[in-house]
């Protein structure tokens, strides 16, 4: 309802949505690096950089449209929130993926396939919940998505401890394993920022309800 | 005064003592853990994970208290600060509790026994600070608690600057070396992260004075 | 015009200037070290110290007056995060400085001396940034001195993953390059910082436009 107070042509959930898209485009990217036969092509460390800073033009809109707009269908500062919260989605895989290039890492491990499959699930159940916020209808649906991402985050801290678990038992050369430690440690994080957008959206509801 | 617009069977004090009181047992296990005498027992690795999941729990608890109550005892937003540290102290007990069941390290630790002893005099500093703020009355005493736990987190510092400086200068197994930098460091955070709820009860009563 | 509300002798701008000179005070003491030939001198260590000891004396009492004044320059909330972000430039110089003399770092690493420039650089453009606030008039200069260090950060972005590339491919000694690694990526994160501040004076000018 109190949407006719905004311009036409405005929406923060349109905004919203094109960040979760952007999000999720990036989580099929580093999937798909991870799945590549031996080193990682030049274009798809491109393709990421182009995400991460078009994620970070949209977050900055999102950010210059929330100071000049008086009603918001949500508090500022969860937009604020969300916003920032999404955005890190796309920052943390391009960390990983700029690891991944730095390490000259190549694709195929099969434990970095595992948390990549982790976190392309994750993200799109965040971003079914970021969709879903357009309308209190949606609630318990979005409410189901963020539980599933709270879910895929214990699956992931379940699945960094027995990788590392193993990474510290059969290693012999430690500059590997100090790659590879902090490639599966960045790899968990990201699921842990998930869980933060999660948590806003999870905020967000109570205090609609 | 304020008090008799709450619910007679509901307060926020009632949920930060448990809060606290549970960051205490988490401090008490852990130096449990680095005084155990060789392998640590899964039972109080799982005694932990408890512990972490009952702090969730009420801090998750207090945040939806907050959205429905109208009347707080002080801001919103140090309320939000305040269950968030305190169950952050607890997070990052498990974090580094975590690590030591990953690393398969050993009790006994000379160094690890001496964070350990000061973590717990800092939690136990904290609780009392937290149980403070209920009276205006305890005001010297709840600043004179901070102060210790600042004083707490100086005396850490200087601990984790000569225990990384010898394991440094020392250490010949790079993947050992490895493992105790972090656990060291995860250990002088958890004083951090108290230093950090210390800063919260400064500021609430900053602003009640 | 607001400002004749505020005591005489009072003025936020007066405490962020002083801020912004100890933090450009710490990123020369920073560049001093890299530069140096051979060990580092005790009483240079001891001077980080103490401007990291007077940057948080100065960021309380920023706080503090925060809580007495009810009319600021700009929202309390800015003014909060300016503070901490200044402040936070000082804390992560200190904890670079602390690493060097922990790890017994010489002076004179050609890549550390690069990465001392761009922060000098960053911190000069940051505190002219922070400087210019008094007065909307300076609003372009402000912005300028923003996009600066924006672009700091991107070349220290640079410079990390170059440098970490070499570091990984010719290192022979783990123990040596797990210090280097820290030393550089301690480096970069001080940009990253410095580019929090410069977002924080951003969103205090987008909303006084």
């Amino acid at each position: 309802m109190i949407f006719k107070f905004l311009p036409d042509d405005f929406n923060f959930f349109d905004l919203f949505d094109k960040q979760v898209d952007r999000a999720v485009e990036a989580a099929k990217t580093l999937k798909d690096i991870a799945n590549t036969h031996g080193p990682i092509d030049e274009a798809i460390f491109k393709k990421i950089q182009i995400l991460e800073h078009q994620g970070d033009e949209a977050s900055h809109g999102v950010m210059e449209q929330l100071n000049k707009t008086f009603i918001t269908p949500f508090d500022r500062e969860d937009i604020h929130d969300l916003t920032k919260a999404v955005d890190d989605i796309i920052d943390t895989i391009d960390s990983l993926v700029d690891r991944i290039k730095i390490y000259k890492i190549n694709g195929g491990d099969k434990q970095l396939i595992q948390f990549t499959a982790l976190i392309e699930e994750s993200v799109w159940a965040v971003a079914a919940a970021v969709r879903g916020l357009r309308s209190m209808k949606n609630a318990r649906s979005v409410l189901e998505s963020c539980v599933e991402v709270n879910r895929l985050e214990n699956v992931g801290d379940a699945l960094r401890d027995k990788v590392l678990g193993e990474l510290f038992e059969t290693a012999k050369d430690p500059i590997a394993l100090i790659k590879w430690k902090e490639i599966y440690e960045d790899a968990e994080t990201i699921l842990d920022i998930c869980e933060d957008v999660a948590h806003v959206v999870e905020s967000i509801l109570v205090k609609q309800a």
